[in-house]
């Protein structure tokens, strides 16, 4: 899998919409009281522009929720093609059953050297990333699942993004994954103008 | 543009969720007292499998907004490649000023036959839409623009979606549109699997 955090560059907040705008499968992160863990999401969605705030769903069922709540912080990472098959295993387990960190060699940007790899889990090879404050509506999220965010910090490679724009000519393996059913998913092809 | 209502086939309820996992952009329309219209919306995601749910965000500039209120119910719409000037067009003015069935050409199924394209207007052409009861909940609409709905019928063009799948080949021009920003969009290119 590509390294991509030397690549790795900041996003302006007004831009960072822009990530999530075309409808990728993306991975979320939390992390509380020691533990980390991180599930696969297809349903999320940008809600704001500025400040840029972000919704996804979060089954009552999933680890990730409990560290999302106590800790009031989450990230979306957006993978690519290069880790498909690790969206599929992060997926199809789970923190309460497995370290997927031990288990599936998951492992964060920072790791061993930043502080922030301790509250602000980042997914290693990962396109992009939003570092999200909770917005805490627990009506929502009991009724509905519903999780809100403000994006309070995004990056990208920026071989794939720059300038506010996604552009993976000459990079298939970093296309993000636009997960169809069971596993399947679509990676972003033609580009036409309307 | 080619005449999707040929192919045009019920899609079961439980999978009517995949229509929209893969993040394509889609119209929003909703009919009261007489008016219609459609709006562009990049900003959506299902909420649940069963009952089936949706999320959309509908900006309070949005003409749609007020006939989603007053009707209690809006369809999401998932346009093709061939319709990406007129999802850009859509996109771009408001039914506050211009009736886009007259300037844009916009036409639903069942024009001029069918009660139901009053209460439900489906955009023709389209490859699947979504017919959807608002849930109401006023707090989270107007401090979010967020508008959930619980699906209650669904449809697809045969041709692209069948069996509870997507699939796109050999129709090109029917592939879903993604959009990056600025009326930019990508369709959906190689699959792969995890």
């Amino acid at each position: 899998m590509a390294d991509s955090s030397a690549h790795l560059h900041p996003v302006a907040l007004d831009k960072c919409y822009r990530l999530l705008n075309h409808g990728p499968t993306v991975l979320v992160s939390a992390a509380h009281g020691g533990r980390r863990n991180t599930m696969a999401a297809a349903w999320n969605m940008p809600l704001d522009f500025t400040p840029p705030k972000v919704a996804v769903v979060v089954d009552k069922s999933c680890f990730t929720r409990g560290l999302i709540e106590a800790s009031g912080r989450f990230v979306l990472a957006v993978p690519t093609r290069a880790q498909v098959a690790l969206v599929s295993a992060v997926g199809g387990c789970s923190g309460r059953e497995v370290d997927k960190e031990v288990v599936l060699g998951l492992h964060y940007l920072g790791d061993g050297a930043s502080d922030d790899a301790e509250s602000t889990p980042r997914v290693a090879g990962c396109a992009a990333w939003l570092s999200c404050r909770l917005l805490p509506e627990p009506g929502l999220q009991q009724a509905y699942d519903l999780f809100l965010g403000e994006v309070e910090a995004a990056w990208a490679d920026s071989r794939v993004f720059s300038g506010g724009r996604w552009h993976f000519d000459g990079h298939d393996e970093l296309r993000t994954l636009h997960h169809v059913a069971g596993g399947h998913f679509f990676t972003p092809g033609a580009s036409i103008s309307g």
